[in-house]
């Protein structure tokens, strides 16, 4: 259950899919060099490889523990993550402003696509530290900002979100957790909450939430909630800690996957809060944030299905069965062309998928919002389900192995799952790639993306053959793909919204697969452009990538012409009778 | 965690799918007439409903132990088990000439779905003796079957198979447990086998091996291997049970799912065993079950979908969440339009994998051994991979409480995964499917089966307008996906060996899609013409799938023309660098 760190391919797709050079440009990034790359992607390689990765398997088989109203984090756990604090990788993209390394989105993409990769669990933990900072530098008082910023940044201090409640999930509402202004500038926090990720554990000295809640005069609804700030320990004016606050873990789910991951179930009673923007204003605050999370979970989908394809292709390089054609007794699996299909099409689906995590990321760093917004949902959503995909194909190379827990086939297939779901189930993020994204703006930023990938058709073509590297048919299927793209696109736009919506998830679907063949189809080119030495490798993925994974956006358009209809079709109340 | 056996589902697909008329003229069966098809469909889901379901969560969550040299199954399991051998369910599809009911395979395949459906772990013990049986029945001596047979057939003694080693899976070539002949009529075992379903249990009196093993003086490899009986307790010849044979349970896995089925590790230690069938023929002998046991893992897969489409549904029409498109506050999910996509997508898709398994069945019963050769790995290997695929998409649209293991929908997920893996991985199936039953009789068994599904084009077309019921995109859809599998078929049978196994699985896809959706929109057809009044439901399924599903099998043409070339061009030494 080793891990090796995909520097070689994620150091790929930053060198030929990210333009760091105009990232660098702007007022907003310092320069990334080629040396600071490497020298930043083999650190956190190593850290992910030696510190992250041996904890993983004792995450999932001890979970988290509840011991009075303190949880306990599994085996490892609390030194892996000081070691965590020590390299201060929490800073990487923070921004140098408040002290943080202020590197690029993308290449924190890179250095956390590892670690997640190494502990998914564990890992988590720093993504919500990091959700809650931007939050608060976003939009809270300097007061607040300096009493727990710079602790936080340095991850010494962790954060956590207590948004859900049990009637409050998808739709946030519905929340009825109260804040009751004390008249001091506190407020008194009452209520419960649910699914709370690394809401209460034992791996740093303090724990800062951010909280939903409702004041008593505020009007129902999303119009009518706050966010506030709500620490685990008091923090007195000297930055030392006080007493702790009036809430706690009641309670810790039991989960499929990320078993190190505690789950809480939050309560408060007049907890002391911090408001955090204006009243009213609290779930605009929290979407301050969200596209960076979502980012993020699609990441996860990425780096676990990564860690699954390493797992099994160590696999079929030993397991010896029956002879492959044209082999010798004794050859492994690995020459079974079916078993060969199984990597290639894992490793390729993976490829397709990070560099729509890094396009996204680059969008956010160039500062063009648009496509940020458009792509964020399509790599939340393609690079979660890549995940369970990649990670069930991983299953099933092991065979009757990966059924069984102890091979470690089973916990990446376990762990994988809750992508699709959380920060916005993936129906969410087409409803939101549909709706917001795409119809909202007459679909200007989707109808940009596709006139950029249609553009780098030319680049692909006069790279092919450079090298004896052939990339002919990737630009045809990327001239097919688009093609279809852009005729599923103005289907959407011209929808009803019952149509819209009942289309929406193929429809994201479609589009993941054209871009994802594109960036990779038009990185390639770009590498060897550069004469990057392994962009003849690279070229066989976007080749597969064209030829077996594009391909199948057309069946999504005809599931896209016919609309919602046959989605409506079935009579209701027959769901349950036939 | 309820379960509502879906007798009118599997109702409408007997009456109009199989052709019992035929099935009852031949020697093999007796009539099945309506009146006792509706009664066994019946007492089957009661008895699931009833007895099994209830006990499916204990198993999951109390797996079973060993005790020393005895397993002892999950709590409830023996009770349970019990009245399925007072049920004579286990007789259902058992020939008549050994004290079976003589009914035809296709109501076995209707009443193991409803029993897998209430709990899987539980029902592979029945289905594990069905192929036991079945083997002694075709190979064994008149003395063996006489002596065994009775009380195996009532589900008294159950059935285990011994065939995996650790180096003898996939391929049983390698099987490496010896024989010795004593002389005496009788063989000396020894050696360990493993992923050993049922191997020990405390549910029946007496529990009978069939075993592969190699004597002393046999050539290597499959052709040196011949098969044993060896029963857990020897057998007196007053038929009353004596000592303890040479053999126990060493070790239980610790599997992903399905953990009420006991997954033994077995000693053979100079046990005792009876010769079954010719010396060195253990290997065909076994495969004289195969077809059957690979139809009832596809069934497995669609009855773990089909309960966990009930929850998904359960859980759909209570929660709420937004207000979907055109409701009032308060609306559940249900009609959301993606949510009530993801529940009429699993719903056509297990229905449509019903109806391959549903005419796999009929083949056999018909006698046509080529149609149910070709039809079995297609039967097992979609129907398995569509209960992962609607298992996973009921996690889905449970949110977050899919993800936490009391809401019962992850246990879905996780049993289902199995049955892609046994009895032969769907890699092998698809590899049987274009070696064994596509290219080694030319194409004849397809050809014969397209042109049947092109011919049922007329009957649908003239049963669309019925009763208000239009069929025409189905035939549309047949058409046009006939056409696309004819082209496929042509393809694979032309190609070299290695270019024809690179594209295996695409291919089985790509018939299971084509074939799934013309058989439903036959069957509709047929229920039209018979004025069968949830034949309107029905249609709307078959629309679905016409729209939504058959198309896909384009995109999978694709990665056939292409052949193995994207599969093997990735440079192999490069896999784990990049």
């Amino acid at each position: 259950m080793s891990f090796t760190p995909p520097v070689n391919a994620i150091g790929y797709l930053l060198r030929h899919g990210v333009d760091f050079d105009s990232i660098g440009q702007s007022d907003v990034f310092e320069e990334t060099s080629p040396e600071l790359l490497d020298a930043i992607l083999s650190g956190a390689g190593d850290f992910a490889r030696d510190v992250l990765a041996p904890t993983n398997w004792d995450g999932d088989q001890s979970p988290a523990t509840l011991d009075g109203i303190d949880v306990i984090a599994s085996p490892g756990f609390k030194q892996a993550y000081h070691q965590f604090v020590e390299g201060a990788w929490q800073t990487v993209a923070m921004p140098s402003e408040i002290g943080g390394m202020g590197l690029p989105g993308a290449v924190s993409v890179a250095t956390n696509e590892m670690l997640y990769a190494a502990n998914m669990a564990l890992g988590l933990c720093p993504m919500l530290t990091s959700s809650a900072v931007k939050a608060i530098d976003a939009h809270a008082t300097d007061a607040l900002k300096s009493t727990y910023l710079p602790k936080m940044l340095a991850g010494e201090w962790t954060g956590a979100m207590c948004l859900t409640e049990p009637q409050a999930g998808s739709d946030l509402g519905p929340v009825r957790t109260k804040a009751i202004d004390n008249g001091d500038g506190t407020y008194a926090i009452t209520g419960q909450k649910i699914y709370i990720t690394w809401g209460d554990h034992d791996c740093a000295d303090n724990i800062i939430h951010l909280v939903l809640a409702r004041l008593p005069d505020s009007p129902e609804g999303s119009r009518g909630i706050s966010l506030f700030l709500s620490p685990k320990y008091h923090v007195n004016d000297d930055g030392s800690l006080g007493d702790r606050n009036n809430f706690k873990p009641i309670g810790l789910e039991h989960k499929l996957g990320i078993h190190g991951s505690p789950t809480c179930v939050m309560e408060f009673m007049n907890a002391t809060g911090y408001l955090v923007g204006e009243v009213n204003r609290g779930l605009s605050c929290m979407f301050t944030m969200m596209n960076e999370a979502r980012l993020f979970v699609g990441v996860q989908g990425v780096a676990i299905g990564e860690r699954a394809y390493q797992a099994a292709l160590d696999y079929a390089q030993e397991r010896v069965q029956g002879i492959p054609p044209g082999q010798e007794p004794g050859a492994a699996i690995i020459d079974h062309p079916d078993v060969r299909r199984m990597l290639i099409d894992m490793k390729a689906k993976l490829m397709g998928a990070r560099t729509i995590c890094f396009a996204t990321a680059e969008a956010s760093d160039l500062g063009n919002h648009a496509r940020e917004g458009l792509l964020t949902p399509i790599a939340k959503a393609y690079g979660s389900d890549t995940g369970v995909d990649v990670s069930s194909i991983a299953v099933q190379v092991h065979g009757g192995m990966g059924f069984v827990e102890e091979t470690g086939a089973a916990q990446h297939y376990r762990d994988s799952r809750i992508a699709p779901i959380y920060e916005g189930t993936n129906g969410i993020q087409a409803m939101d790639l549909i709706g917001r994204k795409l119809r909202r703006d007459g679909g200007e930023a989707m109808r940009e993306l596709i006139t950029d990938l249609r553009a780098s058709i030319d680049l692909v073509t006069s790279a092919s053959g450079q090298g004896g590297v052939d990339l002919s048919v990737c630009a045809a299927a990327m001239e097919r793909g688009l093609e279809t793209m852009t005729t599923a696109t103005d289907i959407v736009l011209n929808a009803s919204e019952v149509d819209a919506l009942g289309v929406a998830t193929p429809y994201l679907e479609l589009c993941a697969k054209v871009i994802s063949g594109s960036l990779l189809a038009r990185t390639v080119a770009r590498g060897l452009h550069s004469e990057d030495n392994q962009s003849a490798a690279m070229a066989s993925l976007a080749r597969y990538h064209a030829l077996r994974i594009m391909p199948t956006a057309d069946g999504l358009l005809d599931a896209i012409r016919a609309g919602a209809d046959p989605v409506f079709d079935f009579p209701r109340d027959q769901l349950a009778d036939l």
